[in-house]
């Protein structure tokens, strides 16, 4: 197949966000990563994964620079994993993707998990897209324009369907 | 392989959200739809993908109930395809991930696409996690509890994960 990413220049990011998340466990990984998780028997242990996926997927975390794996002290010959910059970056996408996931699989009521505000002790609310002024926008109040770094078939493209609205 | 949500009850909802998005174009098909497109040959066109392969993606997000196919007007032959309420509420889901890619392929100063606030004309800010008081969360912010609905099996494995804490 034709893989969405080479023949578009606008959707390389999109290929690449999902060659990391779209893996088999891949996710769940960086997930346990942000609930704390950082040795390997710890993520062996509560995802309940066979070893030699968990070290492919660690490794190819750690290439894409969502993990980085270091020793657990100065000289020490155990690691662990940690969330870099980037992975850490990824949290709006993963509290988004769980809020949606849970909401339209198990309905509104029936969430397995409550994410909360570890401060206040209360349930995080629903992620939205915000303008600057902090107004919610529904799906009709956003529009695109070229980026510094379109291509010029990016750009034709955004003008093509600017054009036709 | 073992897929991941067959194996923990906590992870079905990932693995819904993966089995729409991580499928090669259909997150492309669900963007056009975002941006306005909703005829099967402005589709086509504009994503350059092929027929038999957007045939089948447009089905299954169909019977994901993504998108719904309904006569262009009342007692149409031709067919359009519209994002159901579930579909829209993917918004945040997705420009958090657009905004995500962008960043970490493209770099901050040299972004492809920027998404605008229809109405101020102003590029819409990135998408964050905010608590019930409207303060930015980190991820050390951030903790987890179990829901009304998660299973014996999900809420052990939540109590675990605080009690490391």
């Amino acid at each position: 197949m034709l893989k969405p990413e080479k023949h578009d220049p606008l959707n390389r990011s999109v290929g690449h966000v999902l060659d990391i998340i779209g893996e088999g466990w891949s996710i769940l990984i960086i997930r346990e990563a942000f609930l704390g998780t950082r040795r390997f028997e710890e993520f062996q242990g509560r995802l309940g994964i066979a070893r030699n996926i968990l070290t492919a997927r660690l490794k190819k975390l750690c290439a894409n620079e969502i993990l980085d794996r270091v020793p657990v002290k100065e000289g020490a010959k155990r690691h662990e994993y940690i969330l870099t910059t980037k992975g850490k970056e990824m949290m709006p996408l993963l509290v988004a993707l769980t809020h949606w996931g849970d909401k339209w699989v198990y309905g509104e009521n029936n969430k397995p998990v409550i994410f909360l505000d570890r401060e206040q002790g209360e349930p995080i609310p629903q992620v939205q897209v915000y303008s600057a002024q902090g107004e919610v926008l529904r799906p009709r109040d956003v529009m695109i324009k070229a980026g510094p770094g379109a291509t010029r078939e990016a750009r034709e493209r955004i003008e093509e369907l600017n054009k036709n609205e």
